[in-house]
């Protein structure tokens, strides 16, 4: 049984403030969100977590092994060093859609997202360390069967993009649907799950729709763990093996 | 007649790198990945260009105004800095997507994105600075109508970013195989392209074939240039105005 | 009795680096310096730590709280991001003077800074936790009285600098011969330094010194704790009640 | 004859910034300084400056080649992208000196460092393109004689950074004194300084005084070029002769 703790980060009034007196230079708000991911994966990573940067204004992390202390630090060092500031909250659920639901109704509770005055809000609970486990958290890491051979070396390099894009689409949209899991793209040909427990069939299942919809093939490893940084290592490692082996659907625990 | 000429850069042999000798820590691969692409924001920028993080290990850029000596200062640059190198290619056409995939072809005639001995290749032509006009590129802004008050701030997190994440994918593949455009998400519920010469009903036909396929409604303003950030910048204030007027398209020059 | 832990980190072979094949740009390499310098601060200041850019390609660190995990997480994490790797040594002693001596000898034990084959070498002990105590880390915060006001409004923008430079040099080589503590410019006017247990008279001895010979007035603030983040903080706090209270000398603790 | 065009850099109102409402983390205040550093290096750079970090709060560039326009791209990127914002002061000189004092005192005209009301100031005059020379920047590169044998392989690294400290401590004073120069340590044993037009028996006296008062050992490259990046380069090289031939002052054009 997973006990996924979530963390929602949205940065706060950005909307507004991209355009505000003005229209800001695309390149610079392009550095600036690049920038504040990668801080953020460095922050919430020294912990043991995972960010994903979804839409770089509202971004999902994995935060088991980090309690509201680290968060109101990692809150603080980003109004330190940013022209914009930053929300968070934390949520628990036996499955990480649900953690989400709770962790956003929780923020929404306090205002909009475009609300000048709702600034550097920290809501929800961490887990308290007692009742940790080591299966807390389940990270399934996809990619695609020879992109390189059957995309990044054949077809041009947007069209290799269309393809991986169609599957993530596709990919994103079920595991959420039929197994409560979020699915984040992290570049190249990769997509990092964050799940509940899930059988081999079931993922199967999820390799399936995507190639019957998107005509796109994955593999998959997936790593249980305390954390995400734990579980995630053990789905790299055994997503090699499923190369190694040319399998589809790898565990490691 | 738009004459925009497109970079596509690809890191070297990288999904090798980050799984020698070991899978390396997803954190630091974010890190590394979204600060690259902050930085050739920046050094693309400086010179008028655009870059799109695309698949991270392959972006896309739009660089009117940069010459082949720019690119060899940027890639040696990047060299410099990073544990990791870069290939870029540059082509022009009157179409984005013709352009990337002259780009594109260049690039795979020396190798494989894989190839170990396949390193910092620098390939293809930049427009010489007499034949550049102040139509060479075309830049469309989209944004999703009311994102805030219709998913922001009513759906959870992610199901939010399902609905931007469908509209786009539905968006890149029309766009490509009806236009020849190239569309990038960059962050919020914003997705830039840059286009041949088109006309409102075009975008028009585009923004309603994403609200039946995907049942999400956009928006666009135009701005045509000499090189991404003079484009850009017109379409984002087009777009203010279409925000303003509540209208669909509009275009600024 | 304090009990510093002092981390020495020095880049892997960096000068031959700098020159091969031939001078790389003076602006990537300071872009580099400076960025894995903050990307250091960052990394250890998330344990607690300070690090200090003393000369960038030999950085000294208080590493209190920080074990030889911690330690092997961060040589990996720059491994990972940049291209050049970096050697650690850690060692504990009464004076901070004490512990880089004994940091600096391990390392050079295992071969000079420009040995080819020498790479991340991680070397020494960090404290175990029974023996950790809240007196370990004393700081003393320095900054210049009236600094804007007598320099920076006043003089041309090197001659102030001068000025700073000079009250610097001589309050880091008086620290170091009289009382074994390791004094760092940190930007602006301000100097922190890790320092054994010291009596007020001590500093007011240091801060008559630099008056006398470099003609440069400073104050400081001194902080206790058990890592350099908690001894700073309140050195911080301290400084301000000096400002406020025009007195040379503060403790808080 | 040298014409040097200098900008000096100064973060508005950073002082009381750094401890409003109360003292900010030290570890985010070196980050967010040296990462502005990096982005003005490298926004000065691409258009062939230096910077220097100097005091981090006040920073001091050679801009030759920059227009007041460019000056205006870096401000807004840096307004677009901090919590901090920048004034900008530009003057140019027959010496660097004179050119900083001008510079210095058309920003003190505007109002002090730590008024709250002055922002952003952009003030002075680029070098128009017509009356730009070859021979407008002298750069002279200094190294430490054997400072990895002398000092780094030999000393505690804190004792190798005193004599490098107080080698630099004597250089700046002395070129800023007898040559109207300045000096500015850039790490490692390293020291750039932008010159007026000097001779080899200057630079041989400069030398031999920083043996006399800090018995420290230099060696000089110099430079000369139409901008700080093509001097810089060749006093590099310059340097390099000099280590190769074991001389002390080395030029080359």
């Amino acid at each position: 049984m997973t006990n996924t703790q979530v963390t929602l980060v949205q940065i706060d009034n950005y909307g507004p403030w991209t355009v505000t007196p003005e229209p800001r230079r695309e390149v610079d708000l392009q550095t600036l969100q690049s920038r504040l991911y990668a801080d953020l994966s460095q922050l919430v990573g020294d912990r043991g977590g995972y960010v994903f940067f979804t839409r770089f204004d509202n971004m999902i992390a994995v935060t088991n092994g980090l309690d509201m202390d680290d968060h109101a630090v990692i809150q603080e060092s980003v109004g330190n060093r940013y022209p914009v500031s930053i929300s968070l909250s934390v949520a628990t659920g036996q499955s990480p859609a649900a953690a989400l639901s709770d962790a956003t109704e929780r923020l929404q509770a306090t205002g909009s997202a475009q609300d000048k005055s709702r600034r550097e809000i920290l809501e929800g609970r961490a887990i308290e360390s007692d009742y940790r486990t080591d299966e807390d958290v389940h990270i399934a890491h996809f990619d695609v069967i020879d992109a390189t051979g059957e995309y990044t070396d054949q077809l041009n390099a947007f069209d290799s993009f269309i393809e991986i894009e169609q599957g993530y689409a596709a990919l994103m949209k079920y595991m959420r649907q039929e197994n409560d899991a979020l699915s984040f793209f992290v570049g190249g040909d990769n997509i990092i799950a964050t799940c509940p427990e899930l059988s081999a069939a079931e993922y199967e299942a999820a390799i399936d729709h995507v190639t019957a919809v998107a005509d796109v093939d994955l593999r998959v490893g997936v790593g249980i763990g305390t954390d995400a940084h734990n579980a995630g290592m053990d789905a790299k490692h055994a997503l090699e093996h499923a190369r190694a082996d040319d399998t589809k659907v790898e565990f490691l625990r």
